[in-house]
């Protein structure tokens, strides 16, 4: 089933070590509000979770972007949230206010979570890869992609976002064996979860650990680098030769630690890492992604040039893929991702 | 005005680079919510900002948590949004949601904030900080505080606090001249602000750059280390001899560059920043001060002890404050608080 990479996909190329000229180009949550493309797609549906979970639908928004931009992926059209659901809990998006769950913070909770069911219940991102696939040309890889365990955690544990994922931290901290269960159970369910988005055509995947720097040391050791090392190592098993990006978003100074020690193929870096130090410190170990901010993209005008022409002339003649630090915003112009992706792609660097 | 530095005190001790076993300790938001007897005068005036601005009250405040545990210093119980509340900007704090204030975005709104009237509508900090000097003793000094000018701008442009800061990040980079109006404001306001503490008493200053994280390299440059620069410039002119302390929090890899170039007197460090690092980068530099995870207070346990041990024993063989890495969380046990000065003070380091 799995499709032999292409030698001509950039992606793939700067992914396997290669450095190209341009760099390849995709942006974190490129298929979404900003287009109105998307927006029309969405009003068809009632729900967020609706729309991840209609394959014909979700296929329809992961392609957008590509035909408007000459975008070097696809990335399938989810979210990482439809873990926890596909487990048993419930899960809603309030719109205009973000995530909604049933708390899971206590044993009694995270034992009546079953991942029996999940494969069924995750059937529809499969088969809105498998269409996406068939429509790609086959220089333009889909990734695929899950929450990082840690990430997800805070999620069910807090019940939605916070600004300091407390309750997950308290959890991990006061009971920490009841918190492993969680992990545990996470680990488990993203493995089979990545491993079938490969089965059904992603050629490469990206983990998100969005929480990644609310954690001292020992903590982030211990519910970042430590499950995500044993996700990469059982993907890598099951799913030999499919590249993993790992998205320590926030990690700071941890982000050399957690490329050393979690086997990740490339890594993503956020908006506040600079280009000097991700050149000198992890360009060396792996190729790196990144890393725009997205608020400047909405800006656009000659800062942006300048930042593009900045981080190409730092990052591009080493392995590299060009990318936002964070999700696109909605609020951003199609001109100005339009201009980004001419200026990746003249490629001045 | 000034009173004599006392060289028995170990907050100032530590400042001036001395390494003193065990070390001192005091704790981000130590007047606060936690304690039944802050609730208590907090129920005596309507609104926070009313809190802030009656001295008296004000005055118990910043000295109950010194009452109960052996802390070695004082912070004044204040808010880093009085400042745009004395610029004429309309703030307030609403209960369980926090601040919120009338936003402002553009020329206009920036030219109608006025400093002239700031001293005056500042002074009941001042006098509240002669009150509290009045009472504590030579060895416990107490520390005065502003935020940084960035991020008082994303407040104040927000009109709140955020996930991302977003407003101010898009005013930066859209009209960075209207912008560089709002944060040269904010420095002088923030020099009179800071230098009139110190002449009613104050003997360290702090600033704190909370969303310090948020930047890309070149905005941080621009935005947080320069203003910051300025701030200290003209605070040690005017106020020579006070030690200042820096928290540009979340800032990971670039806090290296901000000690090095902010010519703060020593920097407080996150939560997220490993202990290595800090030992090794950051302490040569200039003295530092935190970082226990404030949820682990909360926690407490085995787990709290053994982070307490790992943190002395990293950086207490060097000039070294313990603190934690954020503000104390409203929910944390006195206890867990009275087990911490315990186990500094009790020097296993």
């Amino acid at each position: 089933m799995l499709r032999v990479p292409s030698p001509q996909a950039p992606l793939l190329a700067a992914l396997s070590g290669t450095p190209a000229s341009p760099p390849p180009i995709w942006l974190m949550r490129q298929a979404g509000r900003y287009l109105p493309e998307y927006r029309e797609v969405r009003g068809k549906v009632s729900s967020f979770l609706d729309l991840c979970r209609t394959p014909k639908l979700a296929a329809e928004v992961t392609l957008q972007p590509l035909r408007r931009f000459a975008l070097d992926a696809a990335i399938v059209f989810s979210d990482i949230l439809i873990v926890p659901h596909a487990l048993g809990q419930k899960v809603e998006f309030v719109e205009g206010e973000g995530p909604r769950l049933e708390p899971v913070r206590d044993a009694e909770a995270i034992g009546s979570l079953d991942r029996t069911s999940a494969t069924e219940a995750l059937a529809p991102v499969y088969e809105t890869i498998e269409r996406v696939v068939a429509e790609l040309p086959q220089a333009v890889p889909l990734i695929g992609f899950c929450g990082a365990p840690w990430t997800v955690a805070t999620y069910m544990a807090e019940g939605g976002g916070s600004k300091d994922q407390a309750a997950a931290r308290l959890l991990a901290y006061r009971d920490p064996a009841t918190f492993r269960r969680l992990i545990d159970l996470l680990v488990d369910a993203s493995t089979d979860y990545l491993v079938n988005q490969v089965r059904a055509g992603a050629r490469v995947l990206q983990i998100f650990d969005s929480w990644a720097g609310s954690l001292p040391e020992d903590a982030f050791e211990r519910w970042c680098i430590a499950p995500t090392k044993l996700l990469v190592e059982r993907v890598k098993a099951e799913a030999p030769g499919t590249p993993v990006i790992g998205f320590p978003r926030g990690a700071g100074v941890q982000a050399e630690r957690y490329v050393k020690e979690t086997g990740v193929d490339a890594v993503s870096c956020d908006t506040s890492q600079p280009l000097a130090w991700i050149r000198d410190t992890l360009q060396p170990l792996v190729p790196v992604q990144g890393n725009l901010d997205p608020v400047l993209l909405v800006a656009g005008g000659a800062e942006l040039d300048r930042r593009v022409e900045a981080i190409l002339g730092a990052l591009a003649s080493r392995p590299f893929i060009f990318n936002l630090g964070h999700g696109i915003l909605p609020e951003t112009p199609i001109d100005h991702v339009a201009r980004l992706v001419h200026l990746v792609k003249s490629g001045s660097a």
